[in-house]
């Protein structure tokens, strides 16, 4: 078998066999396909895409890349990634005070998507890099644990994940499939929900694509013994209305003390009924009444402290030692788009993200909104306020409109499909 | 600017800017942009293809990337390369006993295609690495030189070369036309004769792509002041009956010394006869008078004698040091099929050939076809003899097609594009 004629085949949109796309696996783990091989078939996967059995095929050969985890009885997410999603932090606590046990493995932000790990790590002291033995027993005692992704599990998937950050491959149905897929098999949970991120703001910008990627990923996870519930929710807006590391900690407090009502809060609400109605093998209903009730109660509040306590992290102790800028609006209407690639996109340049993997976060730069969709603005008003230490003269912040009318109300959660 | 922004411009069949273009060349050769990102945008020009605008640019800065050469009032010509294709050997002996200058940089086979500076290779001690005082010496001395590709010409398009070879990008047609064009006008020649082959032993494939490719080349060269005749020919079978590497040197001379009178001999007449055309600003058909008359009286062959003299070979002292099999028919009726793929393949398996850059090459395997299209075999009767000294058990020998019928007459020169 030769890595050349492999390319040139799915170049010429032919299908692989199971025999070649285990060869191109191994032999990239294992160093004899090179980088500039695999970024070159990568792209051609890219824009001539896969069947779902070459899907399937990718998927089990990188899940056999690494080792497996065997965590018993918990209840996973995975969000396929936007702006201002800070939802595992909410979702999380919500779920363990509900008695689900959450075991998450998370990773860090590129671009203008934000990491649950980044914005974890704005806590001072806080130990995301937790020893295997260490994230079973944290979720045995307090039913939740969050730890950056173990290095044996799915080495393909790193080594994968990695080339495509940089070679323009990200956005391809299969190969997200596959990554996200081979991940959660191998980390050993039998159920899961998944939030697909659908507009400007996310990696699938329709909604034909999201129902693609959702199909795929509820059969793999059908093939594999799991339970998949999968979400397509909005991503033309950002999800609530703090943007950066520390500013979404805050608003993770805000949402679980009961202070704020916004999208988020919605949506929160609804991934983890879904999740506690796997995990407790009840209705939908029934668990998001106990959802409610336990952010009502502060039990979810509780929770997240607990886990942040356990992992050496001080809440206390959040700073926000950024320049504040209120933007302000020179014209009157209604707010109608909050563009939220450019919201995550800003924020990134405000030193917020990461714009190459070496770059170092100020996890106290950011963005907070102060208006929703259809929420009417006098010149004057303050549209958003930014929190930075770097020179915004030549930083673009045109990231609203603002129009005579209001636009019809924009749905949220468009589809579930399991 | 940013190569991932521009990779995702080609995946999306977006066109890239003059600046776009002149950035990635540039960064690349300067290594800031990496071999893997290199290899991504190229598969997408591969697959998404560039409009006739990008083409332009990319041979721009791919020349501005290396010095130029200035060859007086020399012809050049170039062949997309086939099987068998040793036509730059008796075309410039012809040519320059024409008395038209003929300075020839020529590269090396790989895969199921010959080079010619391996075929001149197996001829003892010929230097084939001049110096650039040489190589315009012995032009002037002798009206033609070939040589290897000097180091400093064209640097972007060597790197680009060498990735394509390896990443599955090697059939692009923007990708050959900006290669081959951008050393055509870095050697300074400004009158060109280019031989694009055609069929299933060429890169290119149909007649619609040749004659596109075609039409680009005449453009860059009309833009770049070089008169440029385009040839579209036949590469379904083989050029002539010898492939390998001794065995094409030996085909050269038969042809020279008017012992063969097949396809490869009337190619040379045609591509001579264009050749001299421009050189000495003389009709085809006057030219073409001259071209035979000078095969006839063996001044073409006492050219090449002369040549490879001058270049320190010793032409009596090739060597076939192989095993020799004779593959004999098991059924009778027409040969309708020589495989010019399968027949380059075969070569490069017996030793004849490159599969890797870093095989070393057996100047005596090979294969000597016996019959041609639409001769009539009798079972028993030789159809083709091999030179190797490989072990011959594994390797597929099934290279044509035996039928009850002829077939048509096939042509060898589909168009002349101008």
């Amino acid at each position: 078998m030769n890595i050349i004629d492999i390319i040139v085949k799915k170049k010429n949109k032919e299908e692989l066999t199971e025999e070649e796309i285990k060869y191109v696996i191994n032999s990239y783990v294992e160093g004899s396909i090179k980088d500039y091989q695999m970024s070159s078939l990568l792209m051609a996967i890219t824009i001539n895409d896969m069947s779902n059995d070459e899907i399937k095929y990718m998927t089990k050969y990188m899940l056999e890349s690494g080792n497996r985890l065997d965590l018993k009885d918990v209840v996973d997410k995975h969000s396929t990634g936007g702006v201002g999603d800070k939802t595992t932090l909410i979702v999380a606590p919500i779920v363990a005070s509900c008695g689900v046990r959450v075991a998450k493995m998370s990773g860090r932000g590129l671009g203008h998507t934000g990491g649950t790990i980044d914005k974890l790590e704005s806590i001072p002291n806080i130990n995301l890099n937790l020893t295997k033995e260490e994230f079973i027993k944290e979720v045995d005692d307090i039913n939740m644990a969050i730890t950056s992704q173990t290095d044996n599990l799915v080495i393909a998937d790193k080594k994968i994940y990695a080339l495509r950050d940089v070679t323009g491959t990200v956005e391809s149905i299969p190969l997200i499939a596959s990554s996200i897929m081979s991940k959660k098999i191998a980390s050993g949970a039998k159920k899961l929900v998944l939030d697909v991120k659908v507009g400007n703001g996310a990696l699938i910008k329709n909604i034909e694509d999201a129902r693609r990627l959702a199909n795929i990923m509820v059969s793999l996870g059908k093939e594999n013994n799991i339970d998949v519930i999968c979400m397509l929710t909005n991503m033309d807006i950002p999800l609530g209305s703090n943007i950066g590391n520390t500013l979404e900690i805050e608003e993770v407090l805000d949402i679980l003390t009961n202070k704020k009502d916004n999208n988020l809060r919605h949506l929160c609400i609804e991934i983890s009924s879904y999740m506690v109605s796997l995990g407790l093998s009840i209705t939908y209903e029934e668990a998001k009444k106990l959802v409610i009730s336990k952010l009502n109660d502060l039990s979810a509040y509780n929770k997240f402290l607990e886990f942040i306590k356990y992992q050496h992290g001080d809440i206390t102790k959040l700073t926000k030692k950024a320049r504040v800028y209120n933007i302000k609006s020179n014209v009157e209407g209604y707010i109608t788009k909050i563009d939220a690639y450019k919201v995550g996109r800003l924020s990134m340049l405000l030193g917020g993200g990461r714009e190459n993997k070496e770059d170092v976060i100020d996890y106290s730069a950011g963005i907070i909104l102060n208006k929703n969709i259809n929420d009417y603005v006098n010149k004057g008003d303050i549209l958003f306020t930014i929190y930075t230490n770097k020179d915004i003269s030549n930083i673009d912040l045109n990231i609203l409109n603002i129009t005579k009318d209001k636009i019809d109300e924009q749905s949220l959660i468009y589809e579930i499909i399991k």
